[in-house]
């Protein structure tokens, strides 16, 4: 005999009030949620009770807590648009051709009154610029020497061991000496390239996948072989393994796959540990190199630091590529390499390329990483992030066409929006910067022309003047 | 009827006695004579005498005049070597390989106590760092956000302001649109060989040629072709012109020169305005490309400073690459390219190579260009260049075997030099590292191993420390 349906319980009533004040924006995406103890003593209700109106929340995907803080409103919780449909990718390895398309767009940032929504720079307004500005004067002036030689050639050793030290965070143990110092992730992935592939290979890739990556990957004289990537989850490793194969038969094997596990750019994917560890073993299983992006992997919305390739089982010769443009400062042009089996030679092209990095910036942000204002500021950084992508999301699901699909990254600070049928981002993206707006169209996604329904958006700022922008993008894409 | 032979005139005697103290060393390289008013004085004879005397020195090749200055002892007034004889270069085109002996060495500059003249640094000692230390406070705290983002493209336009102006002074009138920012002129010259040359193609170079262009050329994946280059006058027209004609007819033409006609790294050898008239008219007859490294250009030791290339008729397509790594800072990492008609394409491929350079150098740079500090600087440090270059040239002459040849160098601050036929210059290497002294064995500039005689030795510092490295050096060729 089944039990009678209960009466709404206590703790509902409780959720359905705090749902309805989401709703209503009283609180927002971002926002902390009164503490446990405050809402039971506010509703005369027990902290039990309480916390079972949370958790039916969580549940719910509107709120999530993190530790020793509380309850938060999740970015996502007011987005109505459904998720993105991929296109499927193309099935032979193709050229990288928008760098004409890429080159124009570099000569458009410096426009008077531009609201820049096409390049994923961070923040600067997060940024403590003030105490950086300080850590450079210190360093000029401590180490005027150090500043202006050459340096090692694969950095200085200060930087290097800050990185190492962290990278344990992702679960990776690192020796100082296993890091090259690079001119960002860009350099870092060329070289990666050169060192690992033979001219004419094939590399996979993401799909959609940065066009960063594309144009690395072309300037190696490399193919571009798309694989397809859920828009949460990331890279199909059925898929992946697929195409390995058929690569294989085809007599023009997969050579490397250069992939971002956390937080991928444009998608803001994120690999499960599970995930990660059979990529690993299909790497191995298919003697496929795999080269890690992972410059977006100190920028979760939520919860720890996710975990890079290295740490899992036979992940020793994963070759890690990563950054600090996306959080300290781009324009340092601080990137790095770990390279395992790769790593002698890695460093010889290095040579050959550029000599040696920069001076100055390394050392500035060895400093800034060592003397703890990092962490400090990337949780605030985190939370800024989550946020603005979270109101970035209502305005696109407020002011676009409703058949707007729009993805719910879990980290780094850009969105991926598919846009109705009849709209082409190429002519929108004309149009938008006709009103003094910059952003992405999709064709630079990929090597063919699959994304053109697609832009990408930075949201790593929110204003209401971005709000505005988003606003007038809305209603073109009505048009 | 011949006039009798005259006695010994008094301005004669006047010279000999000035030329005696330079003998012994009273007035050294780089020292300033009395003035000609003041020795007219001292002596008791009239300023035209003196005047005859100083022109007679100068025609003996022991002192020179500086405009409105007064007259100086030439930097090989006292230098007793013979100049170096050059191997025959290699007739075929070849790839450099030597990468893994450069690497090794790049690891020894760490080392405590090491007296390091192996590579071509500046001498920080003459530099401005306490000033370039205040430039780099002023600039991270009035431009936080200009320090810290990404930059245009080809770079911030404060320095190529600065470029473009500066250029006028070696004769060419650029535009600060045509710059492209790198990161020093490696990536220069790496981007300009990518633009100009089709892949598997053969440049034609400098023998001996600074181990960073036949590295550049290799990584690029062309071939290097040595041409036959005179010690003092630069790269043999007539050789260069036989090559074109000899590779067109083998069906291997050679796509570009990549020379380097101010001060060449090793030789300090340079082309006259003539011969630079004429290397473009080759070009031009021949389809060549000109590869322009001009790195050392402003470290001329006498005179004003030398013309680039593009300052002649049909030089309008050179690739000029330089960088102030050799004059202001290496480890600023700032270089640039002006490219003609490969200007979009070279722009395309730093993007994707690089993205941008890092910004913070470049504002700081600009700077000091733009206060005036960097053409007073310029002036002490070529003097100094020119003293220091004098000074080891002696103490070659004098601690090494009479056998050894030294190369007599324009501009710049590197030596060349030709041990006796029983000295291995690798040998020589490892032996001198022993001893903490730290020297670039000649393999390391050339395709193969015709300069295993030579070594290449910086002379940008001078100390009693250095002479001791040189003595201990000569007595290891004399074994």
């Amino acid at each position: 005999m089944a039990s009678p349906r209960p009466e709404t319980k206590l703790y509902e009533q409780i959720a359905a009030r705090v749902r309805g004040m989401i709703l209503d924006r009283i609180y927002r995406p971002g926002d902390r949620l009164p503490s446990v103890r405050e809402l039971s003593r506010q509703s005369g209700v027990s902290v039990t009770t309480v916390l079972d109106a949370y958790r039916l929340l969580e549940d719910q995907g509107l709120i999530h807590p993190r530790p020793q803080s509380g309850y938060y409103v999740h970015a996502y919780a007011n987005v109505q648009s459904a998720e993105p449909v991929l296109k499927a990718p193309a099935t032979s390895p193709a050229h990288f051709t928008r760098d004409e398309m890429l080159q124009s767009m570099t000569h458009e940032v410096d426009r008077p009154g531009l609201i820049e929504l096409a390049f994923a720079n961070p923040n600067p307004d997060l940024l403590p610029l003030a105490k950086l500005a300080r850590l450079v004067s210190t360093v000029a002036r401590e180490h005027p020497e150090a500043s202006y030689g050459y340096g090692p050639p694969s950095g200085h050793r200060a930087i290097r061991e800050q990185i190492a030290q962290r990278a344990f965070a992702a679960g990776a143990v690192i020796s100082p000496d296993e890091v090259v110092i690079t001119m960002g992730c860009q350099e870092a992935m060329c070289l990666a390239l050169r060192a690992v592939c033979k001219p004419g290979g094939v590399v996979a890739v993401e799909s959609p996948c940065h066009y960063g990556v594309l144009q690395a990957i072309h300037l190696a004289g490399l193919r571009s072989l798309e694989i397809v990537t859920r828009t949460r989850e990331g890279i199909s490793l059925d898929a992946l393994e697929r195409t390995l194969i058929e690569q294989r038969e085809l007599g023009s094997p997969v050579e490397a796959c250069l992939v971002s596990p956390n937080f991928q750019n444009p998608l803001g994917s994120s690999m499960s540990d599970d995930d990660k560890r059979e990529l690993n073993e299909i790497a191995n299983r298919h003697d496929l190199v795999l080269i890690e992006d992972d410059v977006y992997g100190d920028l979760a919305f939520e919860g720890g630091r996710p975990k890079v390739l290295r740490a899992f089982e036979g992940g020793e010769n994963v070759v890690l590529c990563s950054s600090f443009s996306k959080t300290i400062a781009p324009g340092y042009r601080v990137g790095w390499v770990v390279a395992g089996k790769w790593h002698t030679q890695i460093e010889r092209l290095k040579h050959s390329f550029t000599i040696s990095a920069p001076s100055l910036p390394q050392l500035v942000i060895a400093d800034f990483l060592t003397n703890g204002g990092y962490d400090q500021y990337l949780r605030r950084a985190r939370k800024a992030y989550a946020s603005n992508v979270g109101r970035m999301s209502e305005a696109i699901a407020r002011y676009f066409p409703p058949e707007t699909r729009v993805t719910r990254p879990s980290g780094g600070y850009v969105l991926w929006v598919q846009l109705p049928d009849h709209v082409d981002s190429v002519t929108l993206y004309t149009r938008a910067l006709e009103q003094n707006i910059f952003i992405s169209p999709g064709v630079l996604f990929s090597t063919d022309d699959g994304y053109r329904r697609f832009i990408r958006l930075s949201a790593s700022r929110w204003s209401p003047e971005i709000e505005g922008a988003i606003a007038k993008l809305g209603k073109m894409a009505h048009q």
